[in-house]
């Protein structure tokens, strides 16, 4: 029986990695660069190194450790395989068993944004709640789901991608992935930008945000300050997010929906806008959904790796 | 540890009952009317009579049954308690509890199309696959989720409520849940004739369905025979039925979509209609759902209910 636990969340630039006990308690955190380079060939080995180093560090032996757990941007199977990851170069990468070989450490391995609804769940705002979905409304919109206090990983390691389920017809452009009318089309840091400048397109009224670059923090802090175009954006935005969180609560009636990812960061003010139309989208039975933030932002990832070791115990 | 199961599938007329052994197979199958009158008070008393009946006349002990599953059509919670059965007059009633005091043998119970997926998943369409989603298509739209061989049942009991999940925006009518645009305004037999009385009001076009009633079966036997108008009818309930499964899809990545209800009896000829729209609006990393229909008909509740209490075990 181990004593610790190391999780490590693989990102594009850095992977950031965790010490844990088997409480939960971080130990000790810190980064290590991703180097994509050569098929991103080093990032395991540079991992495991990592985590080779630490344990000789703090004078712990091998059985000390119950496991390493890792988030990982892409589908992830049952055997810990991954079937590429286009941020670190991967093609179909065993990360189970190479992390294993490397570390003689149990490992175990899931999709990034389902491990970190895994983390909202234990340590973050999901807390109280075995039933929710992870929304991170970053760049683009990842997804988590947990049902009874399960991962839903998908058939195919593609559970839980619900910034490319299709809320909108007539959406003349496509999104990254082909579809038109996809959640992340909106409802992301691009896609409220995206919003913003048709709006402003579509209308002559004064407004803060043509001066100066158009975020979605611009969009929230001119909500806030009354900016009347930022208030008709905001509504598109909640709008449609709130008919997406709608649909998905017909499906599986979650208890909650934890939001997270940069343009949460706006804070509850997000929910004024999205909850009238969730209301109005919803099956009755499903009403019930509590809307919470995120609160462990980037360290979701790391706390939900520890989560995936103590799950698979 | 028991040799028998008992399965009851509670309806508005009717109760369909069956005794199975703990492989699945059916030993006897019956049904016995449902008594709605009184806000429904002796419909639990004369299923314990009928199950009691049953067991003294294979002179059974108790010990032989090793549990009684119940499918009901309500919400249904962790404890076996109903949150109201409009069709059988209950409010809240506490199936588990009750079943247990009168016939003194374990009892667990689910809503009915939550345990019709789990039957389809164990004896019918849906044998091999432990990710799927059953969509019924019958006088409305109900739904079963199962992932990873478990049943999504929801934090309030309304988990699979795919009927009203909001598929269309702009739909001037409104759905029986109140809301407007739902999957089963389009996708159920009384969907169909809807969409078909709109798509005949909108045409001159010649049609056999312009004579005589027009249901379900009358469209899709049209679309067989090549009526013209029939195919835009089927294609328009492609398009919205596709678009709903591919929401779905987007959220669980299921491994399989079983079909089943009145509708499914028109055959692999649906999925003709439904698969175009499917895979246009599919985020790609769940395009391998596999359709199939449903296979074990009234008897799925039944087979579902035997299997909630294996599951149990």
């Amino acid at each position: 029986m181990g004593k610790y636990i190391f999780g490590a969340d693989v990102g594009g630039t850095s992977v950031k990695m965790g010490l844990f006990d088997m409480a939960g308690m971080v130990v000790d955190k810190w980064e290590i660069p991703t180097r994509t380079e050569n098929a991103g060939e080093h990032i395991l080995p540079d991992i495991a190194d990592s985590i080779n180093q630490k344990i000789a560090e703090n004078r712990y032996i091998k059985e000390d450790i119950a496991g390493i757990g890792m988030a990982v941007p892409g589908p992830v199977d049952a055997a810990g395989v991954v079937n590429k990851a286009v941020n670190l170069g991967w093609g179909v990468t065993p990360v189970k068993e190479t992390m294993e070989k490397l570390c003689g450490i149990p490992t175990v391995a899931g999709n990034d944004a389902n491990v970190a609804a895994l983390g909202e769940m234990w340590k973050g705002g999901g807390q109280g709640y075995d039933s929710l979905v992870l929304v991170t409304l970053g760049t683009g919109i990842g997804g988590g789901i947990i049902v009874d206090g399960r991962l839903v990983t998908g058939a195919d390691g593609a559970g839980g991608e619900i910034g490319h389920m299709h809320v909108m017809d007539d959406e003349p452009e496509a999104c990254n992935c082909g579809c038109k009318g996809c959640l992340e089309q909106y409802g992301s840091a691009t896609g409220i930008v995206r919003l913003a400048k048709r709006n402003l397109e579509r209308t002559d009224k004064p407004s803060t945000l043509r001066d100066g670059e158009i975020t979605a923090k611009a969009v929230f802090d001119a909500v806030r300050s009354g900016d009347a175009v930022a208030k008709d954006i905001a509504g598109e935005f909640g709008e449609i997010l709130g008919k997406g969180f709608a649909m998905i609560a017909s499906v599986l009636n979650p208890a909650a929906f934890v939001v997270g990812g940069g343009v949460s960061k706006a804070g509850d003010i997000l929910f004024e806008y999205i909850r009238p139309s969730f209301e109005k989208y919803v099956f009755p039975g499903a009403k019930g959904a509590k809307f919470v933030l995120a609160t462990l932002g980037n360290d979701a990832g790391i706390y939900g790796s520890a989560k995936l070791v103590l799950d698979m115990m």
